[in-house]
């Protein structure tokens, strides 16, 4: 690799922290080329190198959002299956430390532009269908376990399963001392009980 | 009342109406001085009459939208309580109607700047709060009624059926084909009677 490579790829990541920076506490409402160059103590200039435009920066932005969340660290249970396996699935979802509350705060705030932009729009609405399937086969894992029942239509709890998830997310962002990670853990386990109980009683 | 005066407060209107339009359509992102003067039809300097900068844009959107929550149809039960209120608060929540749609996308949106902004967050996180006080209120009614189990926390019921209901809000924003107003108002209430079956089985 030339040394030229190595600096633009070392410059490139200056910009990309530089962006997760000016996200983390301005949001997608304060993410401008200008705010990104003062985050790196740099020109606009050189940050117009790196995006043509407020809809590069976005892609960009949403780009470190996917590859932060997926190397997020995860609480480790390979072989968890059935109502533990959503268990963890739910939980890693939740802002329980900084890292998973910068990416929820993040997350929330990508809402905004993706709700206006069709190809984020779209993205975003294959990612939400893609959770919900994985979901959804941990939940009908747990019905031939018999640990949720049987007659439920596991696409409807997976659906009702991932809005009480980001929904808690949202209050746990604004709400931080009423929702700190222990109380958020507490909810999603009398939120899984609440299915169990139904299991129990149609046994 | 002076005609200038009139003149003022239809102008005004017209304003909050340019700024609703750009909203719904464009986010919060999208919201600026020369957005709202396109959709008018207008010169940025008229705008910038009304408002001094995009703080005071923002303000006043957010103004706008609490008023048009306060004063959207709602499904009328004055006599409701217990279950069927608490039912009433969910659904009143959720995106049934195009209008529906339009103030829960600006919601949504919101919740970007919101994040990002001292005042505004500490104004979201009370109205949160609030919304959880009405929820406690009919939760508390229900388990007196022998509908709710007695044994369950209200509050942390309360959180958890908002948490559900935002939730729901976000995913059908996202996947309206997926989510009509029919299929919300299921999921609501297999919600309520999968809560309502941990109290039968209770008793």
């Amino acid at each position: 690799m030339s040394p030229a490579r190595t600096d633009h790829d070392a410059r490139r990541h200056d910009v990309s922290e530089a962006v997760w920076r000016v996200l983390a506490e301005h949001g997608f409402a304060g993410l401008t080329l200008r705010a990104v160059a003062a985050a790196m103590g740099a020109s606009t200039g050189l940050v117009t190198h790196y995006f043509a435009g407020k809809h590069e920066l976005i892609a960009h932005a949403l780009d470190i959002l996917e590859a932060r969340t997926r190397q997020r660290p995860r609480l480790e249970a390979p072989a968890a299956t059935g109502l533990p396996a959503l268990r963890i699935h739910l939980l890693d979802i939740l802002p329980l430390t900084p890292d998973g509350v910068a990416i929820n705060r993040i997350w929330v705030g990508s809402w905004d532009v993706a709700l206006s932009d069709p190809a984020l729009f779209a993205a975003q609405a294959t990612r939400y269908e893609r959770i919900r399937a994985v979901l959804r086969a941990a939940i009908e894992d747990a019905q031939r376990l018999g640990e949720l029942p049987a007659r439920a239509d596991a696409w409807r709890l997976a659906t009702t399963a991932l809005s009480f998830t980001h929904g808690l997310v949202v209050q746990a962002l604004f709400a931080p001392d009423r929702l700190p990670p222990e109380h958020q853990i507490e909810l999603v386990d009398d939120f899984l009980a609440g299915l169990a109980a139904d299991a129990d009683q149609s046994t």
